[in-house]
């Protein structure tokens, strides 16, 4: 498909659901894709079927703390330079960009490069949904690493990591975005289409696209955009399990940025018929969302935040005490959720007690 | 000259008293010299007019806390990754290595590469003494670029770092340092043999050389080492104005590694006929010291301590309650003392209020 400056606020929409939480504020991205596409008329989407086995693909993305973000953007020249670091050390020019996380920012800057260079996106991502640190990709559940590593920020400054293992890339990679000031571009498991076959989580950005125009939809025929979100996420391969798990109010908030992490968690209070008292917690991204106690969701599969009337989605940074809110829990993408996955980015990997129970378990228990 | 093993236990003395303190205990760069030599017979020193105009000269050090280099030691196959990632950076085979501080470990480490690749030593180095951050070199004063830096660690981590200043480029390099926990190798201001020419501290590694050798001759002898050292001191080019400041019994010992650095001070009382007591304080190296609040000398110019019976210097993690020691104060190289050095490595730069005075000012004055 080709992607047109008119699809650009439905993908920031449908990345910032996916991005729980998290993954950047979708407006600075929009922001950036409609400044880099004002000379150009599309961008090429293209099928990981589309590339060639031996053709090199190069996921681009910033890494750090979205409430920083906010007041440090990107110029642009950074993820070129960051792209180039890569071609130069694989000695091959890249066929195409992909992201590496299609939720929040993640998910348009790839097409920001893209704007600048002329080369296509690929319409897969290392996650379906964002995740606060580096190794957490189906790329490195696979044995795909995420060296080499470029990061680049504003000023031209410029690291290139080349780590014998993914954790420690992930340990070089943040003390390099911390001295950076929390935030920086990056180009890190790039890979030949063979490989991407393998491991990438397929169609993505096509369905976040898919997200954003349904809520769009909705709300230009004042529809209810909740149900038109179900429906959208139903039809997708993925987020089919998906489900309003709470309405209610922000009365609580707590959120400090350490390690170049935004971490806290927001307490909501039920609004009727909803009861009782929902509690969310966050690593840049939402991790487990538990009601008076009990879990209705947990990582990896998604917990979005949406404003109660018009279904948008709020980012960890976007959260304000006395937010009118509906909390949900998606399906993760199957591929997210084998025992080797959950290794890396199970629940365990963030420090949760709790087990990973899919939602549409978590659901039937329930209701 | 051609360096052959006998020079070691010289070359690590003299090292040990030009690094003040710091840049690594040189027992450490004894052994692992000695083993990179056990079959190489010598290895070439070359002055900075033998380097052609456009070979590359490449500088070769560890960075980090040299408290922690005692537990975690280098295996040599990191110097020499360092040494390729910067050749593949310029494009330019290595001409020779030298050291970046001829004060410690750092003294010996470019001869251990040279002895595995069979490059000379250039007899110079970037401050005639030691240091504990990057920028803080003759290099750097001269506006000689330390990037491209490229750091490794023994496990074969390798970071490679472009920065747009030589203060970024310590603020990545110390972030990559600790996240690879707290030493490194590294070679940064590589540079051609012209720009040598006009920003080297020559004969730097020959002088180091004949410093260990005169304590060690006054020892066989059974003569008084530090008569030995002070006509050595004399003989060289920059540290003529050399002094026996203070002698006295270790009292009271402040040390903590932190943010990468070994940091404290250590306070001496006199033995008569001296008197009062002498403080010295320390980042890496020593800073300043103090007798009764006064000050005796001041970095840059350098302060060592030593066994009082031997000579034997003493750094900061051989310092030991109750050590009988004498400190010494001795002028470094005219260039480190301009006002744009100072504006790089004086007393400001280390937070300290008092203004640079040379110590044999200082000296006039006590006296």
């Amino acid at each position: 498909m080709m992607f047109t400056r008119d699809l650009i606020e439905d993908l920031a929409r449908g990345a910032a659901f996916l991005g729980t939480g998290g993954g950047g504020d979708p407006y600075i991205g929009s922001m950036l894709l409609k400044q880099a596409m004002r000379d150009v008329e599309s961008i090429k989407i293209i099928g990981v079927d589309e590339v060639p086995p031996d053709a090199l693909v190069v996921p681009s993305a910033m890494m750090g703390a979205p409430t920083v973000l906010i007041e440090k953007l990107p110029n642009g020249a950074e993820a070129l330079q960051s792209l180039i670091e890569i071609e130069e050390a694989f000695g091959q020019k890249a066929f195409a960009v992909m992201p590496a996380e299609i939720g929040g920012l993640n998910a348009l800057l790839p097409l920001v490069l893209a704007a600048k260079t002329g080369l296509p996106v690929v319409d897969a991502d290392g996650m379906g949904r964002a995740f606060p640190e580096l190794q957490m990709t189906t790329f490195h559940v696979h044995g795909q690493p995420a060296s080499p590593i470029s990061i680049t920020d504003e000023h031209g400054n410029c690291v290139v990591i080349w780590s014998k293992n993914d954790l420690m890339g992930e340990k070089l990679a943040r003390a390099t975005v911390v001295a950076m000031g929390a935030t920086c571009q990056m180009c890190c498991f790039a890979m030949l289409g063979k490989h991407l076959a393998e491991c990438g989580v397929r169609g993505t950005l096509t369905a976040a696209i898919a997200i954003g125009r349904a809520i769009r939809l909705a709300r230009e025929a004042h529809e209810d955009p909740f149900e038109a979100l179900l429906t959208a996420l139903r039809a997708t391969d993925y987020y089919k399990s998906s489900y309003v798990l709470f309405d209610g109010k922000v009365a609580d908030l707590k959120r400090e940025t350490t390690g170049g992490f935004a971490r806290g968690e927001v307490r909501i209070e039920a609004i009727a018929p909803f009861t009782g008292t929902m509690e969310v917690s966050f690593q840049n991204e939402h991790l487990v969302a538990k009601q008076d106690g009990v879990v209705r969701a947990i990582v990896p599969d998604l917990i979005a935040i949406l404003d109660r009337e018009t279904a948008e989605p709020i980012t960890t940074e976007g959260l304000r005490y006395g937010q009118r809110v509906k909390v949900m829990g998606a399906s993760a993408a199957p591929v997210m959720r084998s025992q080797a996955a959950l290794d890396v980015f199970g629940p365990q990997m963030f420090g949760l007690p709790e087990p990973f129970t899919p939602v549409e378990k978590l659901q039937a228990n329930f209701a």
